[in-house]
């Protein structure tokens, strides 16, 4: 059985225990969260998200350059006023440089040509850039928190990275 | 408490229970998810999704346009060899026209400019679109299966949609 039939034969069950949400109201948390897509973040497992209770914005690093229309229609549309930006150890954008990572393409006959891989070297400062890359887009709001967390999939904790270390 | 503030403190709980996942290695299902980032639909508990089993990349609509660094990475990097594209109803993306989305935009004060929304006006339309989108992109593998899936938010169920109507 296919992975995709496997989910499709899960959710036949799941139909029956929950309810589903009709209407379009704001996540009841008022929270958007961008994290990596890493297989190893469950967002309900780990960080108690529930249904109805946040938008969950993921991609490869979870970056908030890939993020940025999602979190405007997030705010504009469905009013949320939190942002939570998730990156993580051992993520696989974490690479001594972005030629690294095009090499893994170019070993699969893939030309990644112009495309932007959005690596990054240093997981502190990636949240950090992030973070200042948000602070700069007039698309989002910059009357709301905007934090920086870190989890470690080796031990599934969660941490805050200091804003203010964005100067140093 | 915020939002935020309420996940660091419900992860503090999580720590204990759960082992975290050291390796680095290919997802359990060797699935590839795009989703919409939307509140009602919790990959845990509609698709039986749990820790290491698959790649989850979201973002407002479950657009492919917006998934192909993601998806490449994932396949590259990760060797995922299946592709779910899950849209649903109710979405904040399925709108009359784009302009309408955009007019929400400027009555904020937001010009969106040139980004492009990725609204949609038909959700099994908006799946057969983004599956020909995925079918034309030299960047991700052509031989595996992606396949396009509503989720209902009224009642949780997943339904798949005929990729053959693609024609219609």
């Amino acid at each position: 059985m296919s992975a995709i039939d496997d989910m499709l034969h899960f959710n036949k069950g799941v139909v029956r225990l929950y309810p589903g949400i009709e209407s379009k109201a704001p996540p009841r948390k008022r929270l958007a969260i961008v994290a990596c897509m890493d297989a190893r973040i469950v967002p309900a497992t780990h960080l108690g998200i529930q249904v109805g209770d946040a938008h969950i914005i993921r991609n490869a690093g979870g970056r908030v350059a890939e993020a940025i229309r999602s979190l405007a229609l997030s705010q504009v549309l469905l009013g949320t006023e939190e942002v939570a930006v998730i990156h993580h150890t051992d993520c696989g954008l974490l690479a001594p440089s972005e030629d690294a990572v095009r090499a893994a393409f170019l070993a699969r006959g893939i030309d990644p040509g112009g495309l932007d891989l959005l690596t990054f070297s240093d997981l502190d400062r990636s949240l950090l850039d992030d973070i200042a890359l948000y602070r700069s887009s007039p698309l989002l709001r910059q009357d709301i928190p905007v934090r920086g967390l870190i989890f470690d999939v080796a031990t599934s904790r969660l941490s805050e990275v200091d804003a203010g270390a964005l100067g140093r």
